[in-house]
């Protein structure tokens, strides 16, 4: 099995994805929220890249979520905070949700075999998936505007130390990936702070979402693994 | 001051570097041979991007250096190993030199103010002439065919660390520079068996380089810096 990690989105070329399983990961917060959505009983999360397509293939029911620089979209119903994906919000209902980056991860994975949502909190269940699809695995940071976030860099390593501890077969990891698995080992006592202190946490707490921060920064609180299937992420069932 | 690391050669723009220093690294091996060299008494090494640029260019007494493939170049003296450049090689001479990825990474630097050359070796010495250089810093990691390398990516965190440790005041680091001084942090302690286990590390292992990589990988042994003078690499005195 290879392990093969990538920066950003931009860096990922869709063909190499074939055959493969890929974790998108945007910790900071689009599949946070994903994952809590789905936690929190939605019954599909739908990404979509446009604001316009969201408003287009809304049905009568479905919850429009999303953001453009951090805040919520003018007339949608929820940003993209995950704290704001409570049961009393989405129980029993699609969501339609569109962000800057990681919609875009995600779509840029659409021709994997399998494409899984990874964020701090289900790191550890993203890792058991990985290895229960046994496919080779990308794991696709989404980054911010095509540059590399620490946020999610740190993720990816989460779930390589954990493919590593549960294979101890061979493994291939690249370069990147055993950079980030160090970097992740570093820093697995401080996320919280260590989160605050990325480019994406400042500009988080600065627009008064530091609860968002702290939430997205607690690893392995999650066994929900969202899912892509037929253009929509629900649960995996492990 | 700002200290933006760039994980290879291809993500570097050109114009992004003018009026600042640049830190080109390529620790296994490009920029550990021209340290060596300079410290062995070389009058300078020309970094040029072909085989047929180095015959074109050489005078009497010159000495031709470098690789392809990690292999020494049919007709050149020397190859890329930065132990043949011993005193009895070259000293008083200008070695010109020409390797895969660690001259490119130089050529693609030379819009910058300043353009060194950083290794493990002399981490803590480069950090140091950034600072007194003043300027905003980019630590460009070569990499491999356009991919991100560890040891260059742990090499740029410990030249990060130092700046860090030297600079209280304000001192901007972009997410890839926190993430890579994490991992340095994290292997200061094994660095050998961590560059051994990289990818170019093994590549060199397999071809009986072993020496060369446990040369490459003692870090702040050396304080000489080499500085970019008329396309020459030369000692930078601190």
């Amino acid at each position: 099995m290879q392990v093969h990690v990538i920066s950003s989105v931009n860096e990922a070329v869709s063909e190499e994805l074939l055959h493969k399983t890929v974790i998108a990961i945007d910790v900071l917060r689009a599949t946070s929220t994903i994952t809590a959505a789905l936690e929190n009983g939605s019954t599909g999360v739908l990404p979509v890249e446009t604001v316009q397509q969201a408003r287009t293939l809304q049905d009568r029911g479905d919850v429009l979520g999303g953001e453009r620089y951090c805040r919520k979209i003018a007339g949608f119903h929820l940003g993209n905070s995950p704290l704001e994906y409570t049961s009393q919000e989405i129980q029993g209902r699609r969501v339609i949700l569109t962000t800057t980056n990681g919609t875009r991860a995600l779509h840029k994975a659409h021709k994997a075999s399998h494409v899984l949502a990874g964020c701090l909190r289900n790191a550890a269940a993203c890792a058991k998936a990985a290895i229960r699809l046994g496919r080779d695995t990308v794991i696709l940071c989404a980054g911010t505007k095509d540059e590399f976030s620490l946020e999610d860099g740190l993720c990816a390593g989460l779930i390589t130390e954990h493919i590593l501890q549960a294979r101890s077969g061979a493994l291939e990891v690249n370069d990147l990936g055993l950079a980030l698995r160090a970097a992740y080992l570093h820093s697995s006592g401080k996320l919280t702070e260590t989160l605050l202190a990325s480019s994406n946490g400042r500009r988080l707490l600065k627009i008064g979402y530091k609860a968002d921060v702290v939430y997205c920064a607690e690893a392995n609180v999650s066994n929900l693994v969202p899912i892509l299937e037929q253009g929509t992420m629900v649960p995996f069932h492990l």
